[in-house]
C-alpha cells in the first residue's frame, strides 16, 4: 500500500527525543473481581497521567523534533486532545503554533487550550472540518502540520507508550486500545510486532476501523456519541489501517452505555476521573464485548482524563 | 513510654498478611518545572488508588488478620477513611461489623459507607466523639477495636506503603506525610528506620502533632477546616508521638489554602482528583512551608481521594 509503519527502531529513537518532554505514566495491576469480572489481574496503563491529559503529547513532540520546524511554526487539527497537546508543545518549545478545532469542542478542553500559547481557530462540527480548514490555512502559510494521527512520527511517538509498558509490564498477552484516527493503537501494533495481540477498540458510534476492515480499505463512517469529541475521526487513518491488518487485530464494538459504566466503574475503584474515550478500552472488558480467557494477561490503556470532574459520578 | 513502635519485621509480617488484599499502589515522578518548583524531580506515591481512596485498608486488615477475632466482629470509629476501609475488609472478609462516624462527615464518604455490610452509627462532630461512643460500645459487645490509628498492628499496616515505596523509588532522601493521629507518619517512620527522612504535614487547624512536639506530650488541640474530615483527631496517637520523637520528625504546617491551591494543582497537572487531607502532604512542598534542596530527592504521599470530585476545579 506504500504506507510507512514504523520500526522498532524508530520507536527507540522517539522514546528517546520524548525523554524529556513526556511523562513516564505509571501502570496499576486491580483484581478481576475488583471490577466484576472472573480474570485474575488488568493491568491499567494510566496514561491520563501524561502532560495535558492525554498520550497526544508523545505523537506531537516526535513529530517536531523529528526534523526541522519551518519560521511558520506548528500547526494542527484535533477535537481537542491532541490541539492541547500541541498547544502544550508549541509553548514548551517557543514555537509559534496554530490550532484549529471543532466548534462543539468540549468547554474544559477548550479552557484548558487557551492557557497555551496558541493561535485557536473554531470550525466546523466535527474533527474533520476543522482538519480540512487547517490543511488550507498551511498551504498558505508553510507551517508544519502536527498531524493527529496519520503521519509516521506522530505513530512512532504513540508507540512509544507500549514501549514503555513492555519495560513495566512483562508477559502481556494482550492490549486493549480505544481507536478513533488509530493513532495510539498503530503505534501499539507497530511496537507489538507480535509479541502481544492488540485489540482495537471502538464506540458503536465511531466505528471508523471497524467499517474498513469491513470494505477493506479505509471508508467515511458517520460520526456521534459519548465519545465523539475524542475518538470521532471520520475515517481511520492509512498508517492505523495498515498496522491493524498486519497485525491482524480485531476491532470490538462498545455502546454509550458501556463507556458511561466504565468511567463510574473508574471512579468507583480506583478514583480516576476518565473521559469517555479514554474508558472506552476498558469498557470492552467490563461490557463483556472483549472476553478474556482466565489467566490471560491483559492491559486496558486509559488514555485519557480531559473532561469535567464532576461527570464521572453515578446518577 | 511503653509505647511499641513496630519493627521493621513486623512491617514485613504485615505486607505478607496484606498481600492478597491491598492494591499496590503506583508512583509517577514529576518534574519539580511542572509544579512551579526548583527542584529536579518529585515523586508522588498514588495511594488515592488503594481500595475505598485511601491507604486505610492497610492499617486495618493488619489488624484484623494478625489475631483472632471475636464472635462479635469488628467495631471501629473514623472520620471516614478508616471507616470505609474496615467496612470493607468486614464485607471482604465476611465479619460483622460496626462503625461509628461523626455527624460532620460528608454526604459521599456516608453514600459509599452504606455500600458495605456494616451497621453505621452517626455521633458527635468531630471524629473522638464517635471514638469515646465506640469505645462504650465495644466494652458492651467485645469486639475487636481497629483503632483509626493508634495500635501498633494499625501503624505496622500502614508503614507497608513505606515498604512498598522504597522498593519503587530508590535513594529517597525525604517523605512527606500528612498526619492527623499520625497512623500513617508512624508507619513511614518506623520503616524508614532512619534510611529518608519524614516530615509531617498538618493542616494549620489541625496541629496535633505540632503541639505535641512543643508540649512534649501529646496533648489536645482545637481541630477545624478544609482538611478536618480526615485530618481532625483532637490529639497525636501515642505510638505517632513516639515515632516523631525517636525519628526526630519535623511537623510543618499548611494553611487551609495551600491545601486547597495543591488540590487544583493536582487536578490541573496530573488528572488527579485528591481530597485535602490527600493533597496536605505536596501543599507543604507547592507553597513554600517545606524547602527542599535543588537536588533532593522527594516523595509526596497522596495518600486519599474521597471528596466530590467536581470540587476539584479552580474556581
Amino acid at each position: 500500500m506504500g504506507v510507512e509503519l514504523p520500526t522498532r527502531e524508530k520507536i527507540n529513537a522517539a522514546a528517546e527525543r520524548l525523554r524529556v518532554h513526556v511523562r513516564r505514566t505509571p501502570v496499576v495491576a486491580v483484581r478481576g473481581i475488583d471490577l466484576g469480572l472472573d480474570i485474575d489481574n488488568v493491568t491499567l496503563k494510566l496514561e491520563l497521567l501524561q502532560h495535558t491529559g492525554s498520550f497526544k503529547p508523545r505523537g506531537a513532540f516526535n513529530r517536531i523534533l523529528a526534523g526541522n520546524v519551518p519560521a511558520a511554526g506548528l500547526i494542527a487539527a484535533s477535537g481537542g486532545n491532541h490541539a492541547q497537546a500541541v498547544a502544550y508543545a508549541g509553548t514548551r518549545l517557543g514555537l509559534p503554533t496554530e490550532i484549529f478545532v471543532p466548534e462543539t469542542i468540549p468547554a474544559i478542553k477548550l479552557a484548558r487550550l487557551r492557557q497555551y500559547d496558541a493561535e485557536i481557530r473554531l470550525v466546523g462540527e466535527y474533527y474533520d472540518e476543522a482538519r480540512e480548514a487547517s490543511e488550507v490555512r498551511a498551504a498558505a502559510t508553510g507551517a508544519l502540520v502536527v498531524h493527529a494521527y496519520d503521519q509516521p512520527a506522530v505513530v512512532a511517538g504513540a508507540g512509544t507508550l507500549a514501549r514503555e509498558l513492555a519495560e513495566q509490564v512483562s508477559d502481556i498477552d494482550t492490549v486493549l486500545v480505544a481507536v478513533g484516527g488509530g493513532g495510539l493503537m498503530a503505534g501499539t501494533a507497530c511496537w507489538a510486532d507480535n509479541d502481544f495481540d492488540v485489540v482495537a477498540v471502538e464506540p458503536e458510534r465511531c466505528p471508523t476501523l471497524h467499517a474498513a476492515l469491513g470494505a477493506g480499505a479505509p471508508v467515511d463512517v458517520e460520526v456521534s456519541g459519548l465519545a465523539s469529541d475524542s475518538l470521532a475521526a471520520r475515517r481511520i487513518g492509512q498508517i492505523a489501517f495498515a498496522a491493524a491488518q498486519r497485525a491482524g487485530s480485531r476491532s470490538v464494538l462498545v455502546t454509550d452505555a458501556a463507556i458511561r459504566a466504565a468511567q463510574v466503574t473508574l471512579w468507583d475503584r480506583l478514583r480516576l476521573v476518565v473521559e469517555p474515550g479514554g474508558a472506552t478500552a476498558l469498557a470492552a472488558l467490563l461490557s463483556g464485548a472483549y472476553e478474556p480467557a482466565h489467566d490471560e494477561r491483559v492491559v486496558a490503556l486509559v488514555c485519557g482524563a480531559n473532561t469535567d470532574p464532576g461527570s464521572v459520578q453515578q446518577g
